[in-house]
C-alpha cells in the first residue's frame, strides 16, 4: 500500500470540504470531519478517511441528511432524547456531550437517547470525551444486521459496540470499546476478496453450521465474543439503545456503507455518571489509579486503550499517514462542483 | 445424590429460623430466606440453600453482620448510596428496589452505589423485581479475586457478574445474567476434588500458561468470557462497582464462602431506567414484543433466562427438591441454640 503524509489539520480540512460540497452544511461537515480525523489519528482506520467515500455517496442521494440539525427533547429530570432526524451522528453527539455533563451533576447520572441516527464510528471517543471532562460514561449502538441469537439463524443483531470510560488523573481516561462480534465483518470481507480461508470460530454459515469458507460466512452470521455471553449482551444493546429509544432494530437497518435504501435509523444510548453522586471524585481517582496502577505492574497486562494512546502519541509527532489511492479519491471529491 | 421435597414456603421459614439463631436479626434474616429460596426455585443452587452454613457461620463469628441496618445517602438528585455495614447484601437491595422506582420516574434513570457489601447472590433476580415494576435495569457487581488483566498473573478481578432484565407486557421479564469467567470457579472445584483434567480454556496457571490441571488452575486464574473483551468488562465492572462506590476491590475482598478474615467489603451498582424518559413506555413493549418473537421464532434460538422460567415452573407445581445431607445440615443448625 502506497502510503502519504498529511497534517492532521489539513486532513480535518480536506474532509470537510469533500463533505460540504456533498450535499451537507458546513456545520455538519465540519463535526464530521473532526471525528473521522480523530479516528486516523487514534490509528482507528476502519472509521476515519475510509468513510468518506460512502459518507458523501450518501449525503448526494439523502439517504443521510447533510443538512439535518439534530434536535433535542428533555423527557424527564436525567434523560433526554436526540432525534438525529437522519442525518450524520456526530453532530447529535456533540449536541449530547455538550448537554450531560450539567445533567449529571445535577442528578449524578443522566442519559441521552439517540433516534433516526446513523454510523457513530469510534464509540470509545463519545465516552473518552465524557471522561475528559470528569464523569465516567458508557455507550451502546446498535449496528446493521451481523449476529444471530444464540443458537439461532437469522442476522437479528449488530456487531453492537459497548464502549465505556472513566477520569484519572495524572493520565488520559481509561478507554474502553468493543464490538460484540467475535471479530470485525471486515476481517472477513478481506479474506473473501482475497480467497482465503478464515479460522473457525468466526462466523457460522447460512444454515448456522462453522464454517471456514470466507463468502459462505458473508452469507451467514458473525459469531459472537464469548458466545452466548456476546450473544446476550448484544440483545441487551438492541434492547438499551434500539427498543428503549425507538431505533430501528439491526435486522430493519439499512447499510452504513452504502448509498442504497433508506436512512439506518440506527440507535444509541449513552450514559454519563458524576463521581459526585457516589463516593466522590477523590475517593473514584484515588480508587482507580490504585487499581490502574496494579494492572500496570503486572507482567504482561496493559490497561484497555493503551495502544491507542501510543498512536495518538504517534501521530502528534510523525502525522498521520493514510492510503495514497484513498486520499487521492477524497481530494477529488472535495474539488468536485457542489452537488 | 439423595433429595428430599419440600414446599418453597417451609425451605423459607427453616432457613430464616437457621439464620436468626445464628446472630442475624429476624428482618435480616426473613430477606435473606426469600433471597436464597427464591434461588432454589429458579435452579440456581449455587445461591441457594448451600450458602446457608457459610452465611450462618460468618454471621456467628460477625465476618457478616447479620443485625445491620443498611443505610441510605441521597448524594444527587437521581442517585444514592447505601452503606450495607457489613451486613447481607439482599436487606439493602430490598431498600435500593423500593427506592429507585420513583426516583427512576422522576429522573428517567436512577442507580445506587452499594459498599461495605456481601455476596448479592442471582443478580438477574435483582433487575428483574424491577423489570417486574416496569423499569429496565442493569447490575454489576464484583466478587473476590478470580481473574487477572488480559496478558497477566495477577487475579485482579472478580467473576464480576453483570444482570440485566427488561419488562415486557404479556411475559415474564427477559433476564439476562453472566458471571464474566468462562466457567464458574465451581466446575474447577468440582473438577479437582474429582481428581479430573479441565478442558483447555478454563483457566491459566499460576505462571499464566493455559492448563488442564484443575489444581493448578485453583492456583492460577479463571480465563475470561471472549477473551480481552471479557477482561475489560470485568475491568468495567470493577471501575463502576467498586472504585465509583469506594468498596473493596476484587484483590481487597475476603471470600464469600468460608468464615475467615475480615467482611468482604465488595461493591455492587443497580442502574435503574424508566422508558417514560425515552421513547415511552408503549413504545418501548411494541418493539421489544416484535424482538422477542423474532428470535423466538428463529429454529434454534431462544431468549435468555427461558430455562430458569422452565425451572420456575416446575418448582411451582412439583416443589423443590434439595440435597438430603444439605437440608438436615440447615435443620441441624435451625435446631440449634440462638448463638
Amino acid at each position: 500500500m502506497s502510503t502519504v503524509s498529511v497534517l492532521a489539520a489539513d486532513l480535518e480540512a480536506l474532509i470537510a470540504r469533500a463533505l460540504e460540497v456533498s450535499n451537507t452544511s458546513p456545520a455538519n461537515a465540519t463535526s464530521v470531519a473532526r471525528a473521522l480525523t480523530q479516528a486516523e489519528i487514534d490509528g482507528q482506520k476502519g472509521h476515519g478517511l475510509s468513510r468518506v467515500p460512502s459518507y458523501a455517496a450518501q449525503a448526494r442521494v439523502g439517504k443521510v441528511d447533510g443538512h439535518a440539525t439534530p434536535k433535542l427533547t428533555r423527557t424527564r429530570a436525567a434523560t433526554f432524547m436526540i432525534d438525529v432526524a437522519g442525518g450524520f451522528a456526530y453532530p447529535a453527539l456533540d449536541l449530547a456531550i455538550a448537554e450531560l455533563p450539567a445533567i449529571a451533576a445535577e442528578s449524578g447520572i443522566a442519559a441521552a437517547g439517540f433516534v433516526r441516527s446513523h454510523h457513530f464510528g469510534v464509540a470509545g471517543r463519545h465516552v473518552e470525551r465524557l471522561a475528559e471532562q470528569g464523569l465516567l460514561a458508557l455507550t451502546l449502538s446498535n449496528t446493521p444486521q451481523a449476529m444471530a441469537a444464540w443458537g439461532g439463524r437469522r442476522a437479528l443483531f449488530g456487531t453492537n459496540p459497548i464502549a465505556f470510560a472513566a477520569p484519572r488523573r495524572d493520565a488520559p481516561p481509561l478507554v474502553i470499546d468493543m464490538a460484540l462480534s467475535e471479530v470485525a465483518r471486515g476481517r472477513i470481507v478481506t479474506a473473501a476478496q482475497k480467497g482465503e480461508p478464515i479460522p473457525l470460530g468466526w462466523a457460522v454459515d447460512k444454515n448456522g453450521q462453522p464454517t471456514t469458507d470466507a463468502k459462505a460466512a458473508l452469507a451467514g452470521t458473525l459469531v459472537p465474543a464469548g458466545g452466548a455471553k456476546g450473544a446476550a449482551l448484544a440483545l441487551m444493546v438492541e434492547t438499551l439503545a434500539v427498543a428503549l429509544t425507538g431505533a430501528n432494530f439491526a435486522y430493519e437497518a439499512s447499510s452504513f456503507l452504502d448509498a442504497e435504501g433508506p436512512s439506518p435509523g440506527a440507535g444509541q444510548l449513552l450514559i454519563a455518571i458524576d463521581p459526585a453522586g457516589f463516593a466522590g471524585a477523590d475517593a473514584f481517582a484515588g480508587r482507580f489509579a490504585m487499581l490502574a496502577g496494579l494492572i500496570e505492574a503486572d507482567e504482561g497486562a496493559r490497561l484497555p486503550g493503551s495502544r491507542r494512546l501510543a498512536r495518538r502519541a504517534e501521530a502528534a509527532t510523525a502525522g498521520l499517514k493514510v492510503d495514497a489511492k484513498l486520499f487521492a479519491e477524497v481530494q477529488a471529491l472535495a474539488a468536485a462542483r457542489k452537488a
